[in-house]
């Protein structure tokens, strides 16, 4: 079968090193000359919207996937003209606008943090009024690893602050204080059936994900479970999706979802059965789902904008490493560290050791 | 670091595959212009023993090492003249003649099968007289697969039976009966580090590899790690050698060795903490070994000449696919399955299930 991707950065290269085994053929569509798919995958080098490449993806395709969400909706319909697409257009549409997103889960009763829709200056000052300070300003499109973000703490920093965003549409967001930061990643085949990777535990620096924790028998799994369950039904999903949770006392609060493979799920390579890379394209293609159990205990440490001491990485028991072949700069994801261990107190003493390697990035 | 492999089936293919990860950029030269490894390396399509090319796979690596051991004396020179070459040239040459292997294990204590040297037709009938009927006539080099041997039963089958050898310089091997084949993957650093996977029992049909099961906590594990253990320092050895062994009685006795990955480590991909294929790269690049220790119970079974029902295998828990991109053809290795359960039991209802769904090749 041949699979088509929208984009060419380090997930579509996973996908693609994950599709080699199942006899998958790859290609995707990405500007850069230079895209870390190619390692494994055809590349065609356009713009995300050339019509021409586009068309020539979808056309060379049984089946098309995206690495990103924030596609356009016309991108995505000439895809769907083309080619069978998954996950769904609607998923990324309703994806990439925050208001559409938080819209949704309060329809299928997932909690959030409150929030208000701002398309002006008045509606950010009633909205902070209505939800009180301090508060985050988003932009409803195009953010990830914390761009296009604004805390927003006392009332005098009001002034400005949307046409500070670009004075395009946002969403204000109450702060709700939270004890961890947790994600589900989950994948729906065509067939409907669904799989669970267990809860994990997120910790960021500078908006940016730093650090995955499995954590297989959360007491919050099953919540986070049914809350995903409703999500991949409402949309009718194909593929891995990922929901990010924040987690304040007893409530478990929806952030937002990527309907893709996701970072926080990288630790599956070697920590669960089948990875999510794996599960993505078995989903998609309509091949059974792999077991979404972990293997022991299994953590993630992203490398960011340089690399660490390799050598000293993989000498840590349980390490691997996976390097995307992308340069290296400042911010820039170039590669994770995945460990594994049958014992999470080995796990954690090995963690502190990979830590210790890694360059900060603040 | 920028690494070259002489062929590009199947083994180049899932080093390629895991060296990705590593950061690692692979080439490699094979004749056939569709070679499988071509899907994650970049490929020189030549003649093995063309000159320009084992230049320019040379030149352009860092490291070069090799997926069969055939390799023609002066092809190994030519690539040592312009690149580091793991394994060393000497395990290329010992391995490829089976007297030579023989002899070498018979200096360092390894037990054998008793064997005698024919190199005419004189030769074969006093071998026959020494060490007795049934015996084994097999082509001292270029064999695999069960190739260039005859099983010889009476003595009246030893006139011409040389001959029908192509007259080419053989060994005769006694039959030695026994219970199990078993073979052992070991791999060794730059540094003298070596680290053992569990051994593992196999089964052939027709002389070819059909499954594997690894065997963690075998009785004869430490014997079978004695005779490796010897080899690699003898050889000096860098990098994954597979031993094969006979186990006879209280008696392990070595076959052959291959100093290369081993299709009776394919098992490791998901069975081990770390693959042999990454750890041949580990050991090659100069980078710390991976831990080789199993995780749970595994098994693998050879695809060979046509494919199952792929849809239905991944429907087995804990089943994986390793297709290799190549053509289906009468006798081909075409791909495998990886089976993986933390229960030896479950491990074994799953094994039968997939072992009904794969096509029988006799």
């Amino acid at each position: 079968m041949r699979v088509g991707i929208l984009g060419g950065g380090q997930l579509a290269r996973m996908m693609a090193l994950a599709g080699a085994p199942l006899g998958l053929r790859l290609s995707f569509v990405d500007p850069a000359p230079d895209a870390c798919a190619g390692v494994a995958a055809t590349p065609i080098c356009a713009p995300y919207d050339d019509p021409a490449a586009l068309d020539r993806l979808a056309d060379g395709s049984d089946l098309v996937t995206f690495e990103f969400e924030n596609v356009p909706a016309a991108v995505a319909a000439r895809l769907a003209d083309h080619a069978t697409v998954y996950p769904p257009p609607r998923a990324l549409a309703v994806g990439q606008d925050r208001l559409h997103e938080k819209r949704l889960f309060g329809e299928l009763g997932i909690a959030t943090a409150p929030y208000r829709n701002v398309e002006s200056a008045g509606d950010l000052l009633r909205a902070a009024e209505e939800i009180g300070l301090p508060a985050l300003l988003k932009t409803r499109t195009q953010g990830y690893d914390g761009k296009g973000q604004r805390m927003l703490h006392r009332p005098e920093e009001l002034a400005g602050a949307w046409e500070g965003q670009g004075g395009v549409p946002c969403l204000l967001e109450g702060l709700v204080p939270f004890e961890r930061e947790v994600s589900l990643v989950a994948v729906r085949g065509r067939d409907g059936e669904v799989r669970y990777y267990p809860l994990c535990e997120n910790t960021h620096r500078g908006g940016i994900l730093y650090r995955t924790l499995a954590r297989p028998g959360d007491p919050l799994q099953e919540a986070a479970e049914s809350y995903a369950r409703r999500l991949l039904e409402a949309l009718d999903y194909v593929g891995v999706i990922a929901l990010e949770l924040f987690v304040a006392g007893e409530r478990l609060l929806a952030n937002e979802f990527a309907p893709r493979v996701h970072n926080t799920g990288h630790w599956t390579i070697e920590g669960a059965v089948t990875s999510q890379f794996e599960n993505h394209l078995r989903a998609i293609c309509g091949l059974p789902l792999g077991d979404a159990a972990p293997r022991g205990h299994a953590a993630m440490l992203n490398l960011i904008g340089e690399l660490p001491d390799t050598a000293a990485i993989l000498a840590i028991p349980g390490a691997h490493l996976h390097l995307y072949g992308k340069a290296p700069r400042p911010g820039r994801k170039i590669g994770h560290i995945s460990l594994q261990a049958e014992d999470a107190a080995v796990l954690q003493k090995n963690l502190n050791r990979a830590e210790a390697l890694v360059p900060i990035f603040y």
